[in-house]
């Protein structure tokens, strides 16, 4: 954490110094007349993007809920690396370290061979392949999640509070914006209704430069915007309980897949505490357009459910903290904003979807808050570097592209995983019916590993993602990809610690330069040569984007990782980009250069960073690698943020 | 972290439910007329103590400090490993880490040999060894470790804050009780001052079971048991300033120990934030009787003494934090309690002193605050096991025993640390005056790491602290020192953890039986017949102390650590023991079993663990190693708590 910068502060560096300048207070009560950022339901997705955007006190966001406050229990609860990885970004992934359960190991279970009504262990394994991130995979109560997430907006500059209470009737762009006809500052209006004691029926007016649909999937948004979920029919019924129970299941502290011969299938999720435990119950197939409210399913039909799976194994369920009954099919929106796609050349979204909102999906593979959370992040930053002046609007429509895709992957991954959940257990290697071996579905399981943990997304060429033309100069930095971190140490006070770690929640492009072999303090040094670039050529991306005025960093963050061990190094020797002046006082930000960190790993081993060469590794606000460029890719490197950026005011 | 036990509850498992059951509501203002436990001084040892008892409702506190509010600047700031590992008991050393400047390596600098006017490196050492502990050395402002305990009391079942404005005007002991006669129930009456505007002047009176003085050098509560502090004469004056500055030393951002030829010495203590620094600078020897405030010694006078020293650098400040000049000496007190040496055989202590109340020394070990807050720790659990009717009070004899002699050694520790840092530095190997070598120096630094991590400290045999007669059986555990962590596998989950880290503060004392060779779950196995007897045996100490309705673990926490991989082993096949029922659904605790860490390193071979026999090792609940016994050595711990354990009710 770096903090004191501009003078020494009493109390949590957590909490920020509340803004006072962009006119930030609250109207006593009651939404105001204009927002730069309507966010449409307070879930994990909705939180993430506030989250993201509070941390700009010059960008004004509210974010409604129909919910009268916080969310207290269940819904999800997986909590992916990948997602641990954004929580560090964001600042809090040392709370659900300390409070979530880990998943460490995955078992399976199907019908004793000899015995079939009985179950039996089948396998067990590990259940994030080592090196895969820095972070477990766990699991909490989406609840604290959302807490999480309201304490960091709660500190930021924006002091950004929901509001809760509050149901979108209407939402209607201005129609000016297809028409090519020069846009109104904030072309969204919104109109709220209140359901709060006292304001119950009273209606709200609010009037946006952009709305976003975080409003799961009955979204009123995106109906608004004439889009549908698009899918298989919901013909599966789940049963999901959260409990204390007493039980001689003998993994009951490991995440289980259970399949029973002839009871149906479940899956066991330890939780958080060290005592409850989800339970996931495949009930009956539904018929076409059923609902499955219709059946009327209690508590004690999933109970005696799990019983009969688990069998020879008890279960007394002594406590049910919540239980849900529910169909899931996997849906899909066609795009994820307002612009149609003939459209996409000639005007640029003012109204996004997100989260269950454009995709839904089934929850066994522990998938739907990650991937929707990620949407957030992968907006946040998008609509305050816009918002900031920084960005062309063009980088909006990524949102859709990028995310669409992911949302496709997952739900075909979600199609299949679940139709090998559900399908009978193959009893013996004989069987030649149409059910499933126990083994090949644990295989599968383990080959589809980087994909439930979130580090396998991969972001297609872009004018936010490079081609990957220079890919072989850091193999392990996979461009589209999330920046896989690795161990370092930070140079001036020989800190171990995580690179990855430096890639804060801010909307800040980090740029890392991995010197090349030789004395990185040299005249030569290819390194030094790219530091006086970026430094004093006019051409140089932070001397074009950095505000006057601003923190050189404060756009374009660059860091350098040396080759050499830190004690053959002298802080004193490296250029003066990498000790910069900050702040009001001018003081020098020492946490720029890095070392390998001979105890953790060699880095540049790690992830295949070419030794002779070095290069530079562009990474986005949202931690996925941008490019990856030789050390003196100037031209390459202007050329990309050229794309897309603005010339600083 | 383990909740839900007896039930689910929303929000943060941090904050306990509040008591209900003790009358601990608060009268709305003022304090009350008897408590159990009256804690004069609201800094780090009167809020550890604080900490540890605001875990017992069944206990009241209350805790008094002069100041009008919490602390919000200045004063110590180190912490020792020690230190993070008591916190990490208390439940906020991730918090610590996180804020906190890690201490990682050491630099010296000494007059350069060719120009003594200019100081040069001259080492450069890791702070602290490899393996002492699994937590860093750091540093962080006094007023935030304030802040962490005072939300662990305000979470803790008793909901503790301190009362401000207070002072303490007057302390009575009964004098029945140096006489031997019946003592009353609440022998010490304190008058109290209130300070707060609106009750200037206003006198409270409250008896108490027990008063604590951790109320700093002019320690009121020990002037009112006619103790002193004694030793040298505070006859060195020192500056210390925390800083912004710009400055071109390389080592602003290390620990560094600077010794200039012609204009004294200083020590730099990075702080947390990433720019802050803090400088202690020796100022001029003061003559006997002096007081460092007669010189009237300004900031400007401390930042050029700065400047001057670490010439040929430079030292911009552009902002002082926190500023202050001292005299210190090396001072003790005799006794930490009430009772008189001769008295000791007939009657228990009442009062107690702790911290800079009966011992001062220099800060420049940054020992002050540790061994203060540890003070309290040590106290913390054998106060609240009084109470509690677990403890007979002979054990309070204890504190004195064991603190004073930690004490002393910390002064004489500081006395010649204090004087080689003071000493002339030898410019050349031919120097042979009484200057002290930079190497020599550098050497006793490194000697002397273990004292200064707090991780050496050793308490001799005592009713509460075994004769080593069986240390052979576990060589890393040295009976009387800390329990010295190392990583392990949870069984039931799989999860890779420190062992240490289930030792909280919550007063319990833990045995830890390590297995020996062979199948631990065989009915031949030596665990499965320590649980035997544990759990079925009259002379038990779990049976015989642990009060009736309470869990199996609440007085006496089993957990077993056994030799195979932990895929290798069935939870199921556990003795009972350690799959206990606990709480009002008498639901499972899986945690107790546990395995070595291949990825870690083996605990066995870490802590010189006898595989063929495995042994017990009983941990006190300050995390002290109690003692070390064969795992058949059922009299010999069943003797040991009869030694001072009272029969549960």
């Amino acid at each position: 954490m770096q903090f004191h910068l501009n003078g020494f502060r009493t109390g949590d560096p957590a909490v920020a110094e509340a803004d006072t300048q962009h006119g930030m207070s609250r109207p006593a009560d009651g939404l105001p007349e204009e927002v730069d950022v309507l966010i449409v339901g307070a879930g994990p997705t909705g939180l993430t993007l506030a989250a993201q955007l509070a941390a700009f006190p010059q960008i004004t966001t509210r974010i409604l809920d129909q919910k009268p406050g916080r969310l207290l229990v269940g819904q999800a609860d997986g909590i992916a690396c990948r997602t641990m990885e954004m929580f560090e970004a964001f600042g809090f992934s040392e709370r659900v370290l300390k409070e979530a359960y880990w998943v460490n190991e995955t078992s399976f279970w199907k019908p004793d061979t000899d015995r079939p009504e009985a179950i039996a262990r089948s396998g067990r394994i590990q259940d994030t392949e080592d090196g895969l991130s820095e972070f477990p995979h766990a699991i909490l109560n989406q609840a604290r999640v959302h807490d999480f997430y309201l304490d960091i907006m709660r500190n930021a500059p924006a002091r950004l509070e929901p509001d809760y209470s509050r149901r979108l009737r209407d939402l209607r762009i201005d129609p000016s914006l297809s028409s090519g006809q020069g846009a109104p500052s904030h072309p969204v209006t919104a109109t709220v209704e209140r359901t709060d004691p006292g304001h119950d029926g009273q209606l709200e007016t609010v009037r946006a430069r952009y709305v976003v649909g975080c409003d799961g999937a009955r979204s009123a948004v995106r109906q608004s915007i004439g889009r549908a979920l698009r899918g298989d029919a919901a013909n599966q019924a789940w049963g999901v309980m959260d409990v204390l129970a007493v039980t001689d299941f003998p993994d009951i502290r490991l995440k289980a897949a259970v399949h029973s011969a002839n009871e149906g299938n479940l899956l066991i999720i330890p939780r958080e505490g060290g005592y409850m435990v989800r339970l996931y119950i495949e009930l009956d197939k539904l018929s076409e357009n059923e609902r499955v409210s219709s059946r009327n399913i209690t508590i004690d039909h999933l109970i005696s459910a799990a019983q009969r799976i688990l069998h020879p194994y008890t279960l007394e369920v002594k406590e049910v903290a919540w239980w849900s009954v529910y169909e899931i099919g996997q849906r899909l929106c066609d795009k994820f904003d307002d612009v149609p796609e003939q459209e996409v050349g000639t005007r640029t979204p003012r109204v996004f979807i997100a989260g269950d909102a454009c995709h839904t999906h089934s929850p066994k593979a522990g998938q739907g808050m990650n991937v929707s959370m990620r949407d957030g992040f992968n907006l946040g930053w998008k609509l305050a570097s816009v918002l900031l002046n920084r960005c062309a609007p063009e980088i909006l429509h990524s949102y859709s592209a990028e995310r669409q895709g992911v949302a496709r992957q997952l739900i075909d991954f979600d199609r299949e995983f679940a139709k090998m959940f559900s399908a009978r257990p193959k009893t013996s290697a004989d069987d030649d019916g149409d059910g499933v071996d126990p083994a090949e579905f644990q295989k599968y399981f383990v080959q589809h590993g980087r994909f439930t943990a979130g580090t396998a997304i991969q972001y297609k060429p872009s004018i936010l993602t490079g081609a990957p033309t220079q890919q072989h100069l850091a193999e392990g930095f996979g461009i589209g990809m999330r920046f896989h971190s690795a161990p370092v140490i930070r140079l001036a006070d020989a800190r171990p610690m995580h690179l990855g770690h430096t890639v804060k929640a801010d909307g800040r492009w980090r740029l890392f330069a991995f010197a090349g072999a030789g004395d990185p303090a040299a005249p030569s040094s290819g390194l030094r040569a790219l530091c006086d670039f970026l430094a004093a050529a006019p051409e140089s991306p932070i001397r074009r984007y950095t505000p006057a005025g601003a923190d050189i960093d404060s756009v374009i963050d660059l860091r350098a990782v040396l080759q050499q061990e830190h004690r053959a190094l002298a802080v004193e020797t490296m250029p003066a980009l990498l000790l910069p002046h900050k702040g009001r006082y001018g003081l020098r930000d020492y946490e720029k250069v890095f070392s390998p960190d001979p105890k953790g790993g060699d880095i540049f081993t790690m992830r295949g960073i070419d030794r002779e060469r070095g290069c530079m590794v562009l990474v986005r606000p949202d931690q996925h690698v941008a490019h990856v460029l030789p050390l003196d890719g100037y031209d390459e490197l202007a050329a990309f943020f050229e794309g897309f950026m603005l010339p600083a005011a």
